[in-house]
């Protein structure tokens, strides 16, 4: 199908400095949790985002030099000529599919504890660093040798940027990780000397590094200010009045003004705790400041809200991180109207946890993200049906569709049943509770995409035995019969059953999904999964009128939404909804009217009332149809049975991210030659050996 | 001179399965933070103790396959041949010092959250990893092929390590770690099986796993199990008696035991909470159950205790791990009768934070630990003096002792000043603060080297000035004066001054430590250092009978000690001595009597009672002296001065570690050819690309 004339806009070519996109789709600097550990991985990853359309595909930030080393997180690197293989690599990747490569430099100041290189960090001012773990380093106010030296550096980097093929490069004063930022930032910049004061001053270093940089390679690159336009917290921090001045004051310096909020939570909201576009209202006016192209960013997955950003002249550039992760060839699937299978972002921040936890990133929604060069995947395409087979799936959960999405694409005829009358296994429930709505999107691309499919059938209300499943006639079974919450309160921390008085009333996530209520009286939450569920239903309760405690062995609300960025948001939130939050205690009975916790700390305890007790724990895979037919194994062969495999939540409850990956893995390995047990499941890249002499080593 | 009889014992032989070590030293396994990033800067590490005369050097737990993945912690893989060259690189360095080497295989089981393999985790029974961030990644039960297929894993890594060169090689029973601990535990494992249920069957994984390794490499490889011999948690756990059940049912299974408390921070107390040797009572007794050498470990520094463990019959081979960083050439001390200078670990368990921020380790007493080969540095070793320019170091904290003690090896003519009669700058009060009188070693250590030293003279007393120093004619000046505890509360979350009323009594860290003691009524420890500092405080005034609530906008107190697996015990000791910690809450306002602290989520303000408040947040270096100097360069080149440097905190406050660094990196720099501006202050590798074809990427 041709595109529909209303996107064409979205298709003009904009000139960055010395170089053209080729459109407006622009991929934004993102971190991958891969970085210098995997470069052909990352390479690979945007190579794809490219052959997706997108016009401009960056980096994530780019360390610069020794003395601002973000370590633990292991974004790419550019300290020296060692490193520009690894970044040319990704640029020739870009370059093979037609987008313009991007390579965002960063010397992250006061956020760099140094903890690799021991350098000792540097900014505006004598003050402790801002890294995430609070580390006991503090930075030291920069000399002018200081500030000359990190020029001289940024310039040196700028330049490997040229020599490793780039066409763009950027100055990073955003999100409090650009050191600049903290010389724009009246908190943290106290200097007296023509580095501080007057926001002229504090805009001094910024205007350097841009006109160092463009000096150096701004004949053949363009040269990108990425800055911050609020950082949300009032007054006392950068805020959109002030940030108009700076964009001001350097209008015409940089030859592409790239827009953030800061810092990188704010910037990077979840679905939870903002919508498409949110960012709107910061980043309106600025292309008014400044005759150079604005890119901003704001969650995009609908064209129209894109060419509205557009029209209205809010931006030039379409501006994606995330979008672009959940599906690298929106632009090409607006390009060809293929509108209705665009792959939305559902705002989950999954992809966000990768960089934390420096694992390659993952998506919900794209399964093949991170997969790219490691084990092959494609998020298009995937290699067509070797067999005649018929498949059955079992379930309608994120990996039962996945996998029979992905296998219908192969080709194979796939019957694909589901118990209940309504498709989405977990998140038929789970799309309805607060905040989670748009994590149906995972429910609703992959039947958007079966329901057309030919050769997969599906069959609702179908709950199916294993005799019904050794009469059918199919070669390979999944079984995706997802998985049930635990009642016993077994999970992290209690590995016995909580011992509980008769009579007091238990309730699952399963349970309060179902549309039950406990009785009147208090409730305790008790969370020992930590990531979203229990912070949720704390949440859905309070705002049904409940008095509701949320218990947890940690320090605060879901934990593990620190990874996400969402922790402090949700232990926002149900503060305000009225939710106690109960740290650093675990259940040891259950009473009737009351519950006693223990400190994990003391070991102390106290008694708390409680009518009844959500547990939030642990969850127990559903093996019985599994089970049942490889007790039948003998049957099989008559049957016409190959393999029986479980595939998702059945095998080990996981993320939803998780079992979308498994159903994808599950449509991948059909078929394919059995790998020898000494067979990695993916490829990889090692640290490549120094040559000798070793000091200190003797020969 | 030669090493006294009594120690003779020490270097006896060891035969373990058929390799004998040279001595009872043994090194064993233990993390690092550089793991397969930085293989040759391991090497080069386990080479030096292999030269300082250690019998036995172990890798850290080396990952044995991808189904057993601990990211985001970085430990040595052993996955596939890909991984063998840069195991061999360790062997082949710790043999060239005449060292035995040893390999640790690790499959982590329910410990493995495998988000870098995004494999399933597997273990006894379907349960939630126990993973550091409470990953949403739940194990699943394995069954026989699961087993069966370990199994071939585990013996197919024991064959790279012999292909790697190795002489010894583990099987991982301990910490909750090694995964085949989690099917002794009887609260993780309630299988019904053969592998599950009695001792016999509970141990059976471990047998199979040991006799595996036997069997495969065993006629030249000595094969150990590391083992757990208690969890501290009582019946639940695995407990002393139990233990040594297990132990007897293996007692001739495998050819060394390797005895260690669970979990891991048990095993590794530091000195705030243990003494030396605190393991006694949990390994006495275990060389009753078996014919094969036992090794233990219990931070041992002192030879002594070393000979008593072996002579009453407890352990065959002294384990260290902390002790060996400290002083990778302890045995060889011990053996040339140079007690004197054994640098003995203080306990603090810095090396560990590497460990958990994926850095290479460092050490507060040894600064070249993690250092020999991307700096070059030895611990025992330096260059000598290039000039003979006389040096002056100010101030004899840690910074300004090791640059002395440092540059006094090379032969520099060296005066050391202290304005004070005490040596030890910041260590003189804070090792008189409870629980840190070990890190007095820091002081101790480097006092005991300097003295014989006669080309070190020390100035007690002798307060300078610019003036004195232009008067004396040196060419070079350390300025070591270490750094002052603010008074405003400006620090990480404050960055303007917190509003006192007029009145309201202030305290810092350097008031408490100099004596002084809030007035009467209740004291609030604002604690935005999140180190030891607030905690060691709030402990102290407390034990002297004050009431004492510590504010921390974080969740816990100390929270950094997580890192140094220290957190928890300071968290229930405060609570123990009656200290209310006061989370998520920042200070907005101090009036006398009383405090407004508002909470870091809502906003929301309440009122505490406050008598006096301590302010824990951030340090100001004392730049003073450096920058007098500084204003009068032109005076210089008469006084025959060349450089002038701040060193250590008077540079950047930091922890102990990072001034000790600090001094000797002054000491190696000293007459060094200047670098240039690009040139990086350290050698890295960096990952070998892969060759082509890459999947999805044109060519």
């Amino acid at each position: 199908m041709p595109r529909d004339p209303r996107y064409d806009i979205l298709f003009e070519p904009v000139k960055i400095g010395p170089v053209t996109t080729r459109n407006r789709f622009y991929q934004v600097p993102h971190c991958n949790g891969m970085g210098y550990r995997d470069p052909t991985a990352l390479a690979t990853m945007r190579a794809i985002k490219a052959e997706g359309g997108w016009g401009v595909v960056c980096t994530e930030q780019v360390e610069i030099h020794p003395t601002g080393d973000i370590s633990p997180f292991i974004e790419l690197r550019n300290w020296s000529d060692q490193d520009v293989p690894a970044l040319a690599r990704m640029a020739d990747a870009v370059h093979a599919h037609g987008a313009l490569a991007g390579l965002q430099l960063a010397h992250n100041g006061m956020n760099a504890p140094n903890l690799y290189s021991r350098e000792i960090p540097f900014g505006p001012a004598d003050l402790p660093v801002f890294s995430i773990y609070d580390d006991p380093v503090q930075a030291r106010a920069m000399d002018k040798t200081d500030i000359r030296n990190l020029r001289h550096w940024h310039r040196a980097a700028a330049l490997r940027a040229k020599a490793a093929g780039y066409d763009i490069t950027y100055v990073y004063a955003g999100k409090l990780f650009g050191g600049a930022m903290f010389f724009l930032s009246r908190r943290h910049n106290t200097r007296t000397d023509e580095y501080g004061g007057s926001l002229e001053n504090r805009c001094r270093l910024l205007k350097e590094l841009i006109e160092d940089t463009k000096d150096a390679v701004g004949d053949t690159m363009g040269v990108a200010c990425r800055i911050s336009v609020d950082e949300l917290i009032g007054p006392e921090g950068l805020h959109a009045a002030e940030a108009r001045d700076i964009i001001s004051h350097l209008a015409e310096v940089p030859d592409l003004w790239d827009l953030t909020l800061s810092s990188w939570d704010n910037d990077s909201q979840t679905s939870r705790f903002a919508d498409e576009g949110y960012q709107e209202p910061f980043v309106t006016g600025v292309k008014k400041l400044t005759t150079k192209p604005v890119v901003g960013v704001g969650r995009f997955t609908s064209p129209d809200t894109m060419v509205r950003m557009i029209r209205q002249g809010i931006l030039d550039l379409v501006g994606a991180a995330r979008p672009s992760i959940a599906d690298p060839f929106l632009p090409k699937k607006v390009e060809e109207g293929r509108m209705e299978d665009i792959r939305e972002c559902i705002g989950c921040n999954m992809c966000v946890s990768g960089d934390h936890t420096t694992t390659p990133i993952r998506c919900t929604q794209n399964p093949s993200m991170g997969e790219e060069w490691r084990r092959g995947w494609h998020p298009e395409r995937i290699r067509a049906k070797e067999s005649d087979a018929k498949v059955l799936v079992v379930g309608t959960g994120p990996a039962g569709l996945e996998a029979a999405m992905m296998l219908g694409r192969r080709g194979y005829e796939v019957a694909l049943a589901e118990a209940t009358r309504d498709l989405g296994g977990r998140l038929v429930a789970e799309r309805r509770l607060p905040g989670l709505s748009a994590w149906g999107r995972v429910v609703d691309y992959r039947v958007g995409q079966i329901d057309p499919m030919a050769n997969v059938e599906v069959y609702r209300e179908s709950r199916l035995t294993a005799d019904d499943v050794l009469g059918f006639g199919f070669a390979h079974v999944a079984v995706a019969t997802g998985a049930t919450w635990r009642a016993d309160g077994i999970g992290r921390r209690l590995l016995r059953p909580l011992p509980l008085a008769e009579g007091v009333e238990v309730l699952t996530p399963d349970d309060l999904m179902a549309g039950r209520r406990p009785a009147a009286g208090p409730v305790i939450v008790f969370d020992d999964d930590h990531y979203y569920m229990g912070g949720v239903l704390a949440e859905l309760l309070a705002r049904e009128g409940r008095e509701v405690a949320l218990v947890t062995p940690n320090g605060e609300a879901s934990t593990w939404m620190k990874l996400t960025m969402e922790q402090h948001f949700v232990q926002a939130r149900l503060l305000e909804v009225g939710v106690s939050i109960v740290p650093h205690r675990l259940p040891t009975r259950v009473e009737r009217g009351e519950i006693e916790l223990a400190c994990v700390y003391s070991g102390r305890t106290e008694r708390r009332a409680c009518a009844s007790i959500v547990l939030v724990t642990a969850r127990l895979p559903r093996k019985g149809l599994a089970e049942d037919l490889e007790a039948r194994r003998a049957e099989w062969a008559d049957a016409g049975l190959l393999s029986v495999t479980r595939v998702g939540d059945a095998l080990a409850p996981g993320t939803i991210a998780a079992a979308v990956w498994a159903g994808r893995r599950f449509a991948e390995e059909l078929d394919a030659p059995p790998r020898g047990l000494d067979d990695l499941p993916f490829r990889r890249e090692v640290a490549g050996l120094a040559d000798g002499p070793l000091p200190w080593v003797a020969h």
